[in-house]
C-alpha cells in the first residue's frame, strides 16, 4: 500500500485488508508509537465532520506525527474560487499524506489522480468512507473471532447509507448471510441484491426490526432521515419503527453485537448503552488504531 | 488528584489547591519539560473562547502533549443532533484528557459523570471555570507571598460574575476581607453575603470605586455589561464610573496588585497599562502555568 | 535577525534577505530538523488564509515546534470587543512568536511595537507580505541563478497588487528591468514608476500580454478582480485578456519561468500547468523553507 492513495474499499484486496486489520491490532496492543515522527498530515475536511478528523487527527498525534488543515471550507482557499486540482497540489507541498473529507462523490478519486502525495478519502459525499468499512471490519473480528460465515442485520436507511453499501461489499467477500431491515422506501438497492445474487450469498429482506434480529452476529444501525422521504406522512409513519431498545436484544445470541457509525441520534436507545451487546462506542475507540494502520502503510513506515 | 475530573473549584480540598500552585511554580521556572508526551488532549469548545483554549493548547504543547479539538460548536457533530454524552463518550476514545467548554450550566458536572477520562471545565455557563480561579489564586500568591489575611477589593459585575464568585469562594478559605463596588443592580448576591457572614469574614459595600481601594492589596476588575441592565437610562448613568484609572493608583498600598480575568473592554483605562501595579497580562501567562500543573497532575505525571 | 519583527521587506537589508535565502536553501536540502522543540508559535488570522497559515503551520512542524492560534476572527475575542494591542499582549504570554494575518494595513507594525515576542507579518491588508516576496526572491534566485540584471515582466493587477509592489521594491536592489501589462484601469502606481526612475531602472508599460513576454525571465502574474473595477463594462472588455495561456509561452526565453502568488481563479490557463515554465506550485513549496528560515532566525536557533 506505501504511497498509493486510499479512495474506496475496492482499491485494497483480501491480503491488504487483512494486513490493515492485523497492524490496527498491534497498534491497540501498543498504540504509543512515534513512527510518524517527521511526518505532516494535512486534514482538509471541505465540510465538517468532528468524528472522523478527530479520529485520524488523534491517530496522528500517538504515532508522534503532526497535523494541518482546516475544519470547514468556509475558512479555506475554495471561498477565493480556487480549483480542487489546485488547492490539492498547493497542500501536497506542505504535508505528507492528505486526508481529504468533501461532499462532492468523486471528489477523491479525482484528487488522488492528480496530487503526487497519497490521499486518504475520508467520505466523498454518498460514495465512499473506506477508513470508516476497515473499522467496521475490525469491529467485526475482533468482536466475533472471525470475518467468515457471519450473520449480518443491517437496519435503518439501507437506500443511501454510504457505510452499509461499503460494508456489504466488503463483506460479500468473506461469505456473509444478510437480513435487509427498513422501511419500504429505503430498501437497499437493486444493484446491491444482484451483486450478491451473482455471488451466490443469501440475503432476506423485512420491515420488522424487534422479529429479525434473533439470529444475528452482527446488527448494524443506521439513522432514518425525515429528508430522505418525498412524502413526510410516511416517514411519521416510520420513524419509531427502526429504533433498537434493550428489550429486543433477549433472545439475540450471546456473540451479537450492535455496531452504529456514529453520531447517533436516537436510532439506539440509550437504555442499550448499558448491554454488553453494544459495541459502537469500542467501534469508534478502533477507527484509531484502523487509522493509525492505514497511514502506517501507505507512508511506508509499517510493511 | 489523578485521574479525578476538575469541574469546579471546590473539588479541591486546601492542600490540593497548594499542590497546583506549588507544581506551577515548578512549572514557572521551568516550562519546557516533555512529561505529556504521548498523551493527547482534546479540547472541545462548544462556545468560543480564544483566550483559555489558547493558554491550555500552550500548555499542552510546552509540556509535549499533543492537542486535538474543535473552538465552536458549528463544526462539530453536536450540530448533527448528537447528544453530549455521545461526543463525550466518542471523544473520549480519542483522547487522554477533555477539557470542555459549554454554554449550558452544569453541562461539566454531567460531562464528568458520563466520561471514562477526567474532565477539566474550562467554563460552563455563568456557573463555574475553576482553573481561572486557580491562576488567581497563583497571581495573589505569588505577588503578595501568602495567600492568608488579604484584602479583596472586587469591581464591577459582582451580580453574573462567575470569576469574582469562584475567587470569593477560595479565598473565603485563608481568611480574606472583602469590598464590593460595583452599581446597585450588580450587587453581589445575598447567598454570596450570608456565606461570608456565618465564616465570620469582613466585608464592606459600596458603589464608589476611587475611594475604596486605598486599603486593598488586590483590585480584581471585571467588565461591567450594558445587557446586564433591565433599564438602558441605569446603564448609561453607571457605565464610566467603573473605570480604574491611573490616578487613582495614587496613595494605594505599594504591593497592591490589579487582576482582570480578560478580556477587558474599558473597565481599566490603558493608562493603567504602564503602571507597576497592573498585573492582568501576567496574570494570563501565569494561567500556562496553572493548567499545566492541573493537567499533570490528572493525568498523574506529577503528585 | 534574532529577536526582530519581520513586518516589512524593507526591514530587512540586502545581506540579511541572502541570509534568509540561504538559510532556505539548506532547509530544502534538509527540512526535517528538530530545532523548535520546545518552541511555540501562534498563528492569528484575523481573515482566513488557508494557504499561508499551512505553510507557516508545516514550517513549524516539521522544524519541531507546536502551532496553537486561530483561523478566523470570528472565533477570537476581537468579537468581544478586545483592543489588538490586548490580544496580543495575551497571545504573547502563550507563544515565543506570533505570525499575523490582519486586514488592516498598519496593524502588523502596530502589533511589533507593542509586543514583547516578535511578530511576522503575514499580510496586513493591502500593505505588506513580506513572507511572500521571500518566497519570491527565493523561486527567482533558484530558477535564474542569481537575482541581479533579470528581465521582470507582471501581469494583471497592478495598482492594487501587494505582491508585485514589494517584489518590485526588492528587486530593485538588484538592477532588475520591468514589464508592466495590465489594463489602463489597475496600471502600476506612479510612486512606483518614480522610484524606479530614481534608481535609474528602467521600466515598460503595456497592455497587451502574448507580444511582451518573449524577453522575459520571469513573468509574475496576478489576478484581475472584477470588483477593482468602477465600471463592470470595462471589467467585461479586459477580464479574458490578461490570461496566460500555453501558446503565449513559445519564442520565450528557455531559462523563463511563470510565477503566481496563488491561489489562481483563471489567470492561468490550465493548459499552462504541464509546461517546464510553470513554476506556481513548487513556488508554494518553496514558502515553507523560506518561513522555515525566516522563523529559525528570528527566533536565534541559526544565525
Amino acid at each position: 500500500m506505501k504511497n498509493r492513495s486510499l479512495v474506496a474499499i475496492n482499491d485494497l484486496s483480501r491480503d491488504e485488508i487483512f494486513r490493515v486489520l492485523d497492524l490496527a491490532e498491534e497498534f491497540e496492543k501498543n498504540p504509543i508509537q512515534r513512527i510518524m515522527e517527521g511526518k505532516v498530515v494535512a486534514t482538509l475536511f471541505f465540510e465538517p465532520s468532528t468524528r472522523t478528523r478527530l479520529s485520524f487527527e488523534s491517530a496522528v498525534n500517538k504515532l508522534g506525527g503532526r497535523v494541518i488543515g482546516f475544519s470547514e471550507a468556509s475558512t479555506s482557499s475554495v471561498s477565493k474560487g480556487e480549483t480542487l486540482k489546485d488547492t490539492i497540489l498547493t497542500v501536497a507541498n506542505y504535508s505528507d499524506l492528505i486526508v481529504m473529507r468533501h461532499p462532492v462523490e468523486g471528489s477523491a478519486r479525482y484528487a488522488s489522480e492528480v496530487s503526487p502525495v497519497p490521499i486518504v478519502n475520508a467520505g466523498d459525499g454518498a460514495n465512499q468512507h473506506p477508513t470508516q468499512t476497515l473499522l467496521d471490519l475490525y469491529s467485526i473480528r475482533k468482536t466475533q473471532g472471525k470475518l467468515d460465515n457471519l450473520k449480518i442485520v443491517m437496519v435503518g436507511d439501507l437506500k443511501y447509507g454510504r457505510t452499509v453499501h461499503s460494508l456489504l461489499m466488503a463483506m460479500s467477500q468473506f461469505n456473509a448471510s444478510f437480513t435487509f431491515i427498513s422501511p419500504a422506501e429505503l430498501r437497499m438497492p437493486l444493484e446491491y441484491k444482484m451483486y450478491l445474487d451473482e455471488l451466490g450469498l443469501n440475503y432476506e429482506e423485512h420491515t420488522d426490526l424487534a422479529e429479525n434480529i434473533k439470529d444475528a452476529d452482527i446488527v448494524y444501525m443506521t439513522r432514518v432521515q425525515r429528508e430522505r422521504f418525498s412524502d413526510p406522512m410516511e416517514y411519521e409513519k416510520v420513524k419509531n419503527a427502526y429504533i433498537l431498545k434493550n428489550y429486543m436484544l433477549e433472545g439475540t445470541k450471546p456473540n451479537m453485537r450492535v455496531l452504529h457509525p456514529l453520531p447517533r441520534v436516537n436510532e439506539i436507545n440509550t437504555d442499550v448503552d448499558e448491554s454488553p451487546m453494544a459495541y459502537y462506542f469500542t467501534q469508534a475507540l478502533n477507527g484509531v488504531y484502523t487509522r493509525m494502520a492505514i497511514m502506517a502503510l501507505i507512508l511506508g513506515l509499517k510493511k
